[in-house]
């Protein structure tokens, strides 16, 4: 192991500096104003891939932002990992708050803040780094295939067309999916992650009026769209904080006393996590704790509304129309296609006579997964935690979706690991999103030691 | 009446002129950017009233916008009118909804379209005009004093504050308050105010994590406040859209058959109603028509709301927070300070554990008012109505809210004449408002009849 220590502490600066360029790129992939950004973080992608020794590194087109492909094949009897991961990264807003910009990254306190930092351009750079770290020390143990997409934060459409023509299939056959875009319970205690929760995603618009009234002169006489939203809304969710759609939770299995247990044994503390998010107390499904609420079970969240008089002071409006952005997570056996139009029939039926209301599905939707613990890769996984962090990873299932890894698991038929480096607390998808150099760095001697015993498994 | 119809006739395009001038001035008194340009408004009208005659015109100072005042005292042996307006205007969004600028007045199928057109600049030029009309002619029949305020918009506390000084009420005593920001029933059926109801303001925030949360990570597990403050706002309405504040309705008169008789002798068209409005039926409180729940029942409204990702595309977020405006309309008998302290108190009781509720009052609050119909100042309205539309007004209730009426009533004194000549399309508080030319100069016969007639009944 000396020569690769010494490579990276030789280049550890540079690393951080071409992270940092990477991190400057406002590559948010689901805003059109952004697009040539989007592209740009694309362009640095293959350009770093080639760099790092990677061939074939390039830029495949998709009807949105293109995938990055580049692969090392040393030797066709040795195991291939194709590391996934994404470029895009989610829209800053509120800007407001951030302590510092969100694409101008700085390192403060031993952390990289900026937007994507752990979510998911500082984890592929991690990959990048890693396997330069390994080719250039002529340490590489196996053969290795890069794809990194710009649609994760938005469903990953592009990369499902190019997965539904075989030949691409062939492509990127490999005998493991490497991830990194999950996170840690903690750094005193590293997890591999086992699932991850579907997605289905909307944006729906309550029609009042033809235009905004008075609300002096038409209030209580014409239904208010803001009003009616806000019922309509509400009405997803019964006193038991479960999701009122009719079907809703007719595929969703219940877990054995067993499963339940593990999905438990994890370090989670109540206490801790509510002072660490400033609630006093959690909400959710009754009848499951917070570990299982996000995780195990679906959830439905309004991610955005609006309408009306938004601006400083008052206006006493009854405006023509409000919209509101909410997305549901599913769990295994529930089908995302299935929940949305379920959703889609039953949202308009909570809606009184005098209002229109419009849906518009923003992403297909993506099924939640569930990967088997008994593979090699798995087994190299946990083998690469314990020689790292000198201590067994605990397994957990993400509340959040890697949307494309159904048609992973379905299309290529190779095993899936989720092995991420990030924290609960580096505040993804919102303000001061963060990195820890700690993260980055042990991240890449994590997967180093993963290839070095995926290859040892495989060839025993 | 030859000497005044020829100077109307002679001055017709200065009038408009000035009045395009008046509304090119965004004297959006809410919008701390706007102050300015409403102190703006304020010295422009002082202005005007100089020009027109009158004396001692001037600005009086508040914490906010300033009053305008002016005089013109004959006989004292003859009747005063009082006429109060505002120069406040409504904030404009959404701009882009209008067909030309909002601050940029145009004449287009013999209406001006400007923010402010009817309510109330429009109209409170049209009183100047009158004046001016008069004095010019040698032609004025009784004293005149004018105040225009500029919180009218905003619930009048520099006004209701200057009236707290018995000495500024002395200054305002006249026999009549005028006031011209109300709408006719229709070209064709001249109507006279004899009611508005009352308001109460407020903003509230449903505050959750303390941060923006990742929806995936943390949704189902963690209280999301757009979800509460809907469900919130949702449960201030039962399902027959009765408002569920505790003691809401404990003041609420039930009209009497013949009242409810006398108040519906309007020629409301309810198919025509809702085709203008582009619905396809109303909704409102069980048990009472349109213009029952337009005026003679108090209603509760969402102004605005906001929180979460409101941009393009779509993001995945569990915010740490939700907004609202929202507004009451309140009537007779109601008292704004009681309803305001219950729904203070009742609000945050629907919120679950695990949120804050903050609630800011907006403005303090305006009751409803009911003005008498045997007074001389009615009868003289009537008698103008009459000779000037050669058809008898119809008394109606208004919906909005003239919020320093009460303290006219109760302060000054005097008779209350609410003589609108807006319509309700004149899209008040809305993209495009407008006022007809014919409204402008027909209200403009209507006062200076108006006059006349006062005089004769005052002195017969």
């Amino acid at each position: 192991m000396d020569a690769i220590q010494n490579y990276l502490n030789k280049h550890r600066k540079r690393f951080l500096d071409e992270l940092l360029s990477f991190l400057r790129i406002p590559s948010i992939g689901t805003m059109p104003k952004h697009a040539p950004d989007t592209r740009g973080a694309a362009v640095f992608v293959r350009d770093q891939l080639a760099a790092a020794g990677l061939a074939h590194a390039r830029l495949i087109e998709t009807a949105s932002h293109p995938l990055v492909y580049g692969e090392k094949i040393i030797d066709s009897r040795l195991p291939t990992v194709l590391v996934y991961g994404h470029y895009d990264v989610q829209p800053a807003e509120p800007e407001e708050l951030w302590d510092t910009p969100p694409f101008e990254p700085v390192i403060r306190d031993e952390k990289i803040y900026a937007r994507g930092a752990s979510d998911d351009k500082g984890q592929v750079y991690m990959h990048i780094k890693a396997f330069e770290t390994l080719w250039a020390t002529q340490e590489l143990p196996c053969n290795v295939k890069f794809l990194i997409e710009g649609e994760e934060e938005n469903g990953s459409e592009g990369l499902a067309t190019f997965l539904a023509d075989k030949r691409n299939c062939d492509l990127l056959r490999s005998d493991v999916v490497l991830i990194s875009d999950t996170a840690l319970l903690s750094m005193d205690q590293p997890s591999i992650t086992i699932g991850t929760r579907g997605i289905i995603y909307f944006e729906v618009t309550v029609l009042g009026p033809n235009r905004d009234l008075h609300s002096g002169a038409y209030g209580g006489a014409v239904a208010n769209p803001i009003n009616v939203l806000c019922s309509m809304l509400g009405a997803l969710h019964d006193e038991h904080h479960r999701i009122t759609i009719p079907k809703f939770y007719d595929n969703v299995r219940a877990l054995s006393a067993q499963e339940r247990a593990d999905l438990n044994q994890t370090d989670f503390n109540l206490t801790k996590y509510q002072e660490e998010l400033g609630i006093e107390v959690v909400m959710g499904e009754a009848g499951y704790n917070t570990t299982e609420r996000a995780s195990i079970r679906p959830s439905l969240d309004v991610n955005g509304i609006w309408g009306g008089y938004t601006a400083a002071g008052s206006k006493t409006v009854l405006p023509a129309q409000a919209q509101a952005k909410l997305s549901m997570r599913l769990v295994p056996y529930q089908d995302a296609q299935e929940v949305s139009e379920d959703f889609v029939s039953y949202f308009p039926s909570l809606a009184p006579a005098g209002v229109q209301v419009k849906i518009r599905t923003h992403y297909g939707g993506s099924n939640a997964i569930i990967v088997p613990t008994d593979s090699m890769a798995f087994r190299a996984a946990y083998k690469a935690f314990e020689t790292v962090w000198h201590k067994r990873p605990l397994t957990v299932i993400g509340g959040y979706t890697l949307p494309i890894l159904p048609k992973f698991q379905q299309l290529l038929g190779c095993d899936i690991v989720m092995m991420g480096f990030s924290l609960r607390s580096d505040a993804a998808h919102a303000p001061n999103e963060h990195f820890g150099l700690v993260n980055f760095f042990k991240g890449i001697d994590t997967v180093i030691a993963f290839y070095k015993h995926l290859t040892r498994v495989y060839t025993q």
